[in-house]
């Protein structure tokens, strides 16, 4: 009898029109069907700004999309036949699940490391992910900067790991998360001694490092500082990405660490996704080693300088007093402290009536705290408008600081 | 005093030689460091038979690697600067985590659902991960085939789910997973019949449907069965991908679900890897609503028809008394039982130093069983090494029988 019944049910469903399929959908409650995790994921906040409003009609400091100007299109044009041409139909099939071998062994090369130490990664969220799945059970401690780096504190938060601060931490645990250069949100770069510090730190309490490098190698100003994973490689997992340094819309980043822990990975991301994409993986492979990757990122370094000097200049122009803010030496951000009381929260739905759209720094603190900060992005917007969105920004704060 | 034995360490690290530094790894236990899910990953034995040997060496039958005479070189080349030259420098940026709005609109006019309910995956083994992660807890029971899709029972288990057959299903758990259309491993198509009894089994037991469809579209003889979708698509997550009907370089796939699923799979999918590669997925919205897709598949349905049947030829040909096989009308594989007592596990080296590959049946199954059986592939032989390897491997059949 009850297999009937549910046969009847089919034949129904097989003539219900659309609306009515619809409305048995929204009958259905899939609550019951979630795991565990699911009430722990964390919407960003960044992403639902761009569902909700056109970015390119205002002036937008948001998002952390590199410019479009940087991409190196008549490369990628005369790459995609090269490939097609050097590796025929391989380039087009699967490929194996630690990366192409070429793609690998020119990473190595660039960072001094060995081919076996190198896993590709199918974009360096990925990276950041795939390191918590294997390290992470529900309730495990991440230490984290604070604020923090938002993609990461969503996968931690997917994992139910906590995230603790530095000054939080009381022990235990499975690694410290640390952006050591030009550090999304804030801007800033850790010193070597704070490097050693933190070192020593995750050394005294036995803890991995997972040190994300997405923005490294874009540095304006001042001297690059030696590597996390240069000090503690026998505990670092370092993520490093092409979307700052070839295009985004290749997902493709990779991970460097100790073999022992890249074999967890390699055996994860069968499971995952099987392999990178492999004809994107080829791209970055010959972009790298024919030393277009470096001249295209000369060409990027004089871009992003330029814009940040317009922006900090912008910012000295414009910010009513008591509005400080982080001078990054590279990367893609800065950081906005605004005076005690104002709450960028509150403020955005107004600037964004005005036509400025920012992030809200209390959205990268775990605990929501610091609501008088924001993020500010240089690299997007259109160097046009960056006047008039930080002369916008500056009377919405003047007005709120009243 | 801690800290200065922690910088000191430091210190050592930095002018240790290579060699050294590996020590260091060796020496540093990480097994502490992993999560409980680590314990429970599986290891694909069919990349482990790839790492082992040059398949192109030998007569290959393991693998379920598409021809790579199916892949369309010339639309690829076209349409790798067309996408550039219509998208601009959209097509290497950060896109929606739900896919490109062109691709989605192409998938969902191609199947007939709304837009609504289409998440574009970095591949179809992303779309098995990703529902299992939203859905499973440890310990949640997975119904599944008998045999069943090795990289689907890989994410299953590196969840820790139960995974069960039917027969030992007894209430409970989160969804019964299936490839209803040409199976891997087992070649065959479930009936319309079977499918209206799985949706009713379904119904009955409150469980969702993981409908994985890879080889759906690669038809050779028969008629086409309605979809478990159509069938029940008020509890239907249908998985599609274009690894074979464009090229598995591009890892693209796809997710057809009710949008209370997809809201969840979309907030997740941003902590896995924030978006699917943009450029591939412009390049395979234009191939596939520009119809050339639809040119290319049935060549290639051509192509494996031809393989198929000269494959079941050679079977009817060498095999000694007592094999079976089973007839696919579609997709890459087909499935062999030899008399009981043959072990196809402890047969492989032999076969392997004889010059011909394929994978033991029993690796498909949960429990290890049925290690009578095997799986060949044959799309991805080359048609010339096909009659030798189909009569290598009945020698040792052969042989393995007395």
């Amino acid at each position: 009898m009850r297999f009937l019944r549910a046969l009847r049910l089919v034949e129904m469903t097989k003539t219900m029109s659309l609306s009515k399929k619809i409305v048995t959908f929204v009958l259905m409650d899939y609550r019951k069907f979630f795991s565990d995790d699911v009430a722990s994921f964390l919407r960003s906040p960044v992403r639902e700004i761009f569902s909700k409003v056109d970015l390119s009609a205002i002036c937008s400091f948001a998002g952390g999309y590199p410019a479009a100007v940087t991409f190196p299109v008549e490369d990628v044009k005369r790459l995609s036949h090269f490939v097609l041409e050097k590796y025929g139909t391989k380039a087009l099939q699967y490929g194996a699940t630690q990366g192409v071998p070429e793609l690998r062994a020119a990473i190595a090369a660039r960072y001094g490391v060995p081919v076996s130490q190198v896993q590709i990664t199918t974009s360096s969220q990925q990276g950041i992910d795939v390191c918590t799945r294997i390290l992470c059970n529900p309730g495990d401690v991440v230490v984290a900067e604070n604020p923090v780096y938002l993609g990461a504190l969503q996968s931690f938060r997917s994992y139910r790991a906590e995230v603790k601060s530095h000054e939080q931490y009381t022990g235990g645990g499975k690694f410290v998360y640390v952006i050591p250069d030009f550090n999304n949100p804030s801007g800033e770069t850790m010193t070597l001694q704070e490097r050693k510090d933190l070192v020593a730190f995750a050394r005294a309490n036995d803890l991995l490092i997972v040190e994300d490098s997405p923005y490294r190698e874009l540095r304006y100003s001042g001297e690059q500082v030696t590597t996390i994973r240069e000090l503690a490689p026998e505990r670092t997992l370092q993520l490093g990405t092409f979307s700052k340094i070839f295009a985004p819309g290749f997902r493709l980043g990779w991970i460097i660490a100790p073999e022992p822990l890249l074999e967890q990975i390699y055996v994860c991301k069968q499971a995952l996704d099987l392999c990178p994409p492999t004809y994107d993986q080829y791209m970055a492979a010959e972009f790298l080693s024919s030393g277009a990757l470096d001249r295209n990122l000369t060409k990027t370094i004089v871009e992003y300088r330029r814009r940040r000097d317009h922006m900090v200049s912008l910012l000295e122009k414009y910010m009513p007093e008591g509005v400080r803010w982080t001078y990054p030496e590279g990367g893609l951000f800065l950081w906005l402290t605004l005076p005690e009381g104002i709450d960028t929260v509150a403020m955005y739905d107004e600037a964004l009536s005005a036509g400025v759209a920012y992030v809200a720094g209390s959205f990268f603190y775990v605990d929501g705290s610091h609501r008088n900060t924001m993020r500010l992005n240089f690299s997007f917007i259109d160097e046009s408008k960056m006047e008039n969105g930080i002369s916008l920004l500056s009377s919405i704060i003047r007005n709120a600081s009243i």
